[in-house]
């Protein structure tokens, strides 16, 4: 019995989570999650197929992307999650998908907008979309690179990544992320929601946006001190 | 056993056609309904999944929002529906959903148009969208003003509510109803298909608009002393 | 035993495919089938839910629409049928239906533009919108008028009914048809697919059509003495 | 018991992946693998449904297109798999389709843009559109000259059919290929995804094009000799 079992069933379990919402494609999509007490990683190995998964599957690695248990090559992502880990000291639990609505977005190269109360339940404000990676960037360490440019479009536009959890590379995809693994893929899901809207929204008004004491609103009734959603 | 057991499996089963339909993601979402020889009002739990609920989780209030049945948490939408129930005395059921085509028109801001007899079977002429809340509507009791201000767009353009039983919230997104619970989800996945259908035909003739003569033929001929559709 | 059970059975069978290919929601849509040798058309009830129709539910009507077995009420678009039975010889079966792309187009009222072969392989041209119908064809027998400008449509633009099978009537919705019931929904199902692909392929390319010698050689490839097409 | 019996198993089961990832309506599409060992080819038979074919139904045919073993007719389509395979010497597998969203782009005329990673993962550049066949291309040996057309576009733009490996015919509809008939038909699902990303992602943003260095990067990390994607 390895003491990382309950971490990579959970693990396992969020991966599946990506089927079962339609945000994959065969094995395209990966969810890793943090176990900042024992500092490793468990995250799904690399191309396996999800109806084979299984708990010992999941690959542990440590910050450095040593694997620390597992037989399997971890997802060829691990370093932008590594990253992400390091730079967002709240986030425990990372996704990445290219899951279709959101995924447009990024391959258009532009931030998904706040249009509404759908969006501003989840997520305070727009969802950047990062600037594009350097020649230099892509050709060497391009998935810990990855991770460097989407920390610093947070940091220069001084976005809470806990407010805003999720963002889009451009000309890639989307990442999201959570307090623990299942809190990243529930991201993951509005995320697809609201781009699918977004979409649409401006197709019809190409110039609308939420009223900003409307996004405020929904986002202080689910989340903060003063949240009535749900049954806290 | 509840005097309310009865009321409180109707909600039930309504809300469980949300998913059913493809309505909401997640514990996006509520029905309720009015009875109202007893005046009380059931209703979903606020953020319980649906695959978990059963009908003693439904929350049952008076018409002030006073819980008169139930250990959880009524939806923090309550104090729209109650609103609704107190200003239109033919409604005794209403959905709240953020099915996705109806909260593309919603966060658009758009009227969504009477464009065809799909539309014209259930619904008496365009869906109305609210007006936006204002700043103060929002900080204090949104929840009730966002009844009250379905309610003024009804009485402003002098709509029958059982004519049109849907409106968009600016921003926001759909409320349907009907003479009961199921009664509102029925319109609820209606409003979501013509909502779909609007956007595209305007895509194709963004000038067209269905000839009065046929909205109102289509309309009469299900409902009302003349209506010949169906086994009544 | 009724002498109409095989036909009843085969028309059960033809409406139950509706919900199988996602033509309907709800009860919307009806299909028939004309017995030509006892001249008698058995046809959907009005307003009965998909799930709980049994054979013994189709209505059986002689060309005026009188109920020759059967004890509900027939589809309250019958006379739309009965006029295509008597216009169209080679027509035995019939299907309406708010398929949402075909109606989109019947919306817009804009002829479904032949732009590949997936049209031509069952289409022979352009599916044709009717016209709108006038003030007094819409207050009296409004149904029985439906069938006549459909009628009128493929007369004066000297278009063959069983080359092309469909029809979507302004700001209404579609008609296919075929040689019997199941046929006709064969064609509804390939009609909602190409108005899907037109809708799109416009939006790329807004000027573009099927090259004629392209939609010929598909059309007769499956259909006609020279067809090589399948296993006859 | 045939010796061709693994090979059309094969075929069979690579033909049933159509419906289930959403590719095909009825009958429509094709696969086929080539056993260049043994100079054979087992494509689906024409017009059968899926639901009923067996292994057996399986036709097996020589390069001229002569039929070796089976009792139904092969599919219409047979002569451009056998241009293909004759001009392609690493294909050994190959799907046709009319896949939405490709078919869309193939309607419209237009190579499929390089738009982002998730095209760059399986396709090195745009997916080229085949010119239109002229009226004698059409006229006689249409299939045949469907095949010649391809290869055409191939050559004339140099692209490695084992690098872009699908196309688009004008008019028509999309073939993919890989070297049996899974990876064929895993390729054409990719195809469909990518091909409904470019036609949302345009829509956003008209000019947009992927990053060359990121196409790279991304194609390199999964093909060739420095791949380091799954577990190779």
């Amino acid at each position: 019995m390895s003491i990382y079992s309950q971490l990579k069933q959970r693990v396992l379990e969020a991966n599946l989570q990506l089927p079962k919402y339609g945000l994959v494609t065969f094995t395209w999509g990966n969810v890793s999650e943090f176990d900042r007490t024992n500092g490793v990683i468990a995250i799904k190995p690399s191309g396996v197929e999800y109806c084979d998964m299984t708990a010992e599957d999941m690959v542990v690695v440590d910050l450095e992307g040593n694997i620390v248990e597992g037989k399997l090559n971890p997802s060829s992502d691990t370093a932008t999650h590594l990253e992400l880990y390091k730079a967002f000291p709240e986030v425990s639990g990372i996704v990445h998908t290219h899951s279709r609505s959101a995924t447009i977005w990024a391959q258009a190269g532009i931030d998904i907008p706040a249009l509404g109360t759908t969006h501003a339940d989840y997520f305070y404000g727009d969802i950047p979309c990062t600037r594009r990676l350097s020649h230099s960037e892509i050709a060497e360490e391009y998935e810990k690179n990855t991770g460097l440019v989407i920390i610093e479009e947070f940091k220069q536009r001084r976005i809470d990544p806990m407010a805003v959890p999720s963002v889009i590379v451009a000309g890639h995809a989307p990442f999201s992320w959570g307090k623990d693994a299942n809190d990243a893929v529930h991201n993951a899901v509005v995320l697809e929601e609201v781009s699918a809207m977004a979409l649409a929204t401006r197709s019809l008004n190409s110039g609308i946006k939420i009223q900003p004491e409307l996004s405020d609103k929904h986002y202080l009734r689910k989340h903060g001190e003063n949240a009535y959603y749900g049954q806290q």
